[in-house]
């Protein structure tokens, strides 16, 4: 479990649900909490000039939540740099959501540019979860409409 | 043009950087404007029990903006309830990030359930901008890791 919150008032959207940017909010606080754990924190970066940026995202919305509705992120995977994460319910044991990211690493000393993790950093993120490729149900989608119309 | 906002000090992360969540945030509005557009507002929607669930969304930062930045979206593609976004800041030419949605029509006088778009909102969908598919750069995007590492 890399971050919990509560889905809040000001999230929700016209239909009661939580806004589907505001998924991407929780993602992207989990995603700050995952860096912070292989120990790219805010000091550590400041002190080496290092940042991360997020490249893509890839959202898969599973099921709507409500205002109120606890929920929790784990990351079930990652690659260098290659995050894999997985939104769920209370106690619920299905996902409501996904989001694959890719993120990478810069160097903000001068002119921002690309940076390889340092071997600390490296074993941290291999040190952390990883799931078969067949259990990452919404990792490599491409967005397309199905063959037929409903 | 089908939205426009100025980057608020509270949507910006740690690298003073809009926050990843927060281009989405801006999409989630953008496309709401765009529903609106097509004939399926609040009103539209509470008469016919009609609704729009968003089912994946594939964002791809391009280039970092600063709070205060003025942006704008342009729909450059949509085929049904498949929504191509490119965001700019100011005048400029090049965008600053891209959205690619799949969004869903829902049914909710009941059970939620997918509903095919009524006639008139469909053409309204079709009169919407359309881009050639070359021009949709960032459109169908597999995330995966380069074959060497930098």
């Amino acid at each position: 479990m890399i971050y919990r919150d509560t889905v809040k008032p000001e999230w929700v959207d016209y239909n009661s649900h939580l806004r589907d940017a505001f998924y991407m909010l929780i993602y992207s606080l989990a995603t700050d909490a995952f860096i912070d754990a292989i120990g790219l924190d805010d000091a550590g970066r400041r002190a080496q000039h290092r940042t991360l940026y997020t490249l893509e995202a890839h959202m898969s919305y599973l099921r709507e939540i409500k205002e109120g509705a606890a929920v929790h992120v784990e990351v079930r995977d990652r690659k260098r740099i290659h995050l894999y994460l997985e939104m769920f319910e209370g106690e619920g044991a299905d996902a409501v959501s996904a989001c694959e990211q890719m993120l990478m690493q810069i160097n903000t000393s001068g002119e921002p540019k690309a940076a390889s993790f340092d071997e600390d950093i490296a074993e941290r993120i291999d040190a952390q979860a990883k799931v078969d490729a067949k259990d990452a149900r919404y990792v490599g989608r491409v967005i397309a409409l199905p063959q037929r119309r409903a």
